[in-house]
């Protein structure tokens, strides 16, 4: 028996959790295998009913699990926090450091069909694309030390540090060649090695890396040119390998050039296979509510959870083909849709049904 | 007398610098005011004739000119050096370093005219936009210690120092704010606050600084929201004040989306007045020496260096008249123009030529 620790969180996390469980319920039935799922809370509903974000209680059901679904965390409520307790840094890094969910995969992809909701200009967006971020997601300055204040008045100063090892940097990389062996067989690798000492030894190990992955290319750019590239020509990249902070930003690019990021699940891993799997959007707390929230971004994680996490390959392809079907027929949420076609929106629940029925 | 220090370095440089040296005779003359300049090496042809990309006789005439013009540097001939010896990474910090240059301005503006030269979909470019990236130049990662290296095997880790003091911080964001009251009155102050000790003393300090300019709006966005809010709609933002590392990547995001970085200038500027005055674009080895470069970026630099560094107001406007009638007029390089016009493209000299006359 598979059981899986949900933690829907704040916004739109619970309505579109909703639609998630239906559909794992539909798949477990179809592929006939056991599942059993178990809801925690996080985020600011956390800090509500508990006084912290993560509480101790959603750890250990985390612990006890073989995959964590995450849906969202944060809104106005707990805004005025001080950024230390703020709901989505205190779930998701203490999330990511617990569990040492090193391996974070964006993928970020635009049909040529969808073209027209990417943010591009239309000639650059017709061709589609399909990126891959491998963001490294335990180290860097999110997690190196010293980091804090120091000094006195005008002199005092805020701090960070920059870290990685050469053990990091190693097991992150070959991830991102072995998922481009599955894909296109390149890999971009993102630094400031101009600049960082951190990113001369970021570009020194994946080079070693790369000798054993012969038949992948392998291209080396600056960050600031990364994000430059991202909004002339997406098309060009296949594999993204990042560091933690510089994927942070370049991810968030290639989700809203995708012009759907209601669409764009996500999964971390560590390297026993156990993972946390969440879509990119945020809590969306305006429409929250409301019942008109993508539920795709949700669904495709619980995809990517029963791929990697809890080997249901089939269970997997299926629900992806679904989801396919739904666009292909247009059930669609208002945020797929052009202005003059919202009317036609599907809500949340429409979609989910539909998804679960195509299984 | 102002005397200017030319550093044209490699690439297009030298071809850009000499209609900007013309544009600048051509002004002086008009506005009759004295001016000379002296050329010296810097970047890869300096690392050929003296063995480094910043030799201390420039250095030396930098410190004796009024302003500093400078073209740009790097090429495939230096791109096997070691990156602490990069032309780019040398030459840039190095002079950033010494004349203590913290403040940069990057504007970055599209015409709504020239819309449909932007990256963006032509209904978020048909608006235009006109962003000011204030970065900080001279703290930040770049230059915080420690930096290198510590461990061994695979433990071995490269790390680097992200610091901020109040003061540093203090200084770029009253310029920032003062900028906003000549422009739209609207600070964007981009941090990551959620992660980075550096950035919650940062955000402190600029609501610190806000009070004393009660008529600007002050907002902050973390950086992976501002990446991504440029490429949905660059037209919400005003001034953008960036600390080092997140100005470096907005920028150059800036830059890519008015899809013209051939004529975007920039300046950094230290706290007596002293600058340096540079094009966004690099040295684009693939076109130099072929005179079809875009020279304006390196001619609205000058106007820009005789506007802040030698007080030439006056002059600085009728440079950038100028500028605009040459767009109005169709004067331009082949980069302005669709796929369908390259044939009508002016080249560098033409364009320069065209716009000492309108002076
Ligand atoms: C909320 C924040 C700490 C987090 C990050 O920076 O990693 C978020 O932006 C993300 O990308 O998951
Ligand atoms: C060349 C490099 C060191 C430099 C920087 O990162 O500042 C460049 O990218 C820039 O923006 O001027």
């Amino acid at each position: 028996m598979s059981s899986i620790a949900i933690l829907a969180g704040d916004g739109i996390g619970p309505e579109v959790m909703q639609e998630a469980k239906k559909v794992l319920a539909a798949v477990a039935d179809k592929f006939n295998f056991p599942l059993s799922t178990q809801d925690y809370d996080v985020g600011g509903c956390a800090i509500d009913n508990h006084g912290e974000a993560l509480p101790a209680s959603t750890v250990k059901g985390c612990e006890q699990a073989d995959a964590i679904l995450f849906g969202s965390v944060g809104g106005p409520k707990w805004e005025n926090l001080p950024p230390t307790e703020q709901p989505e840094r205190c779930a998701l890094l203490g999330l990511r450091g617990h569990f040492e969910l090193f391996c974070n995969m964006r993928p970020a992809t635009l049909q040529p069909a969808l073209a027209s909701l990417s943010t591009l200009r239309s000639d650059i967006a017709s061709s589609g694309f399909d990126v891959l971020v491998m963001r490294e997601l335990t180290g860097d300055i999110y997690f190196g030390q010293p980091k804090g204040r120091k000094g006195e008045g005008e002199e005092e100063s805020g701090f960070d540090t920059m870290i990685y090892s050469r053990k990091e940097i190693r097991r992150i990389a070959r991830l991102a060649f072995q998922a481009a062996q599955k894909r296109n067989n390149k890999v971009t690798s993102v630094d400031k090695a101009n600049v960082l000492a951190t990113s001369i030894l970021w570009r020194e190990v994946v080079n070693e890396v790369a000798q054993d992955y012969p038949d992948v290319a392998l291209e080396h750019l600056y960050v600031d040119n990364a994000a430059m590239q991202l909004v002339r020509d997406p098309n060009q990249f296949d594999v993204m390998l990042c560091p933690n902070l510089f994927g942070d930003i370049l991810s968030d690019i290639c989700a809203m050039i995708t012009g759907s990021m209601g669409m764009l699940p996500s999964a971390s891993l560590n390297s026993s296979g156990f993972g946390m799997y969440e879509p990119a959007g945020g809590s969306a707390p305006d429409i929250a509510g409301q019942g008109i929230a993508n539920p795709i971004a949700q669904i495709l994680s619980a995809a990517l959870m029963l791929r990697y996490s809890l080997n249901q390959g089939a269970a997997a392809d299926a629900i992806e083909a679904a989801v396919a079907k739904a666009l292909d027929e247009g059930v669609l949420t208002a945020d797929l849709l052009p202005a003059e076609q919202k009317h036609l929106a599907k809500r949340t629940a429409e979609v989910g049904d539909f998804i679960c029925q195509a299984i």
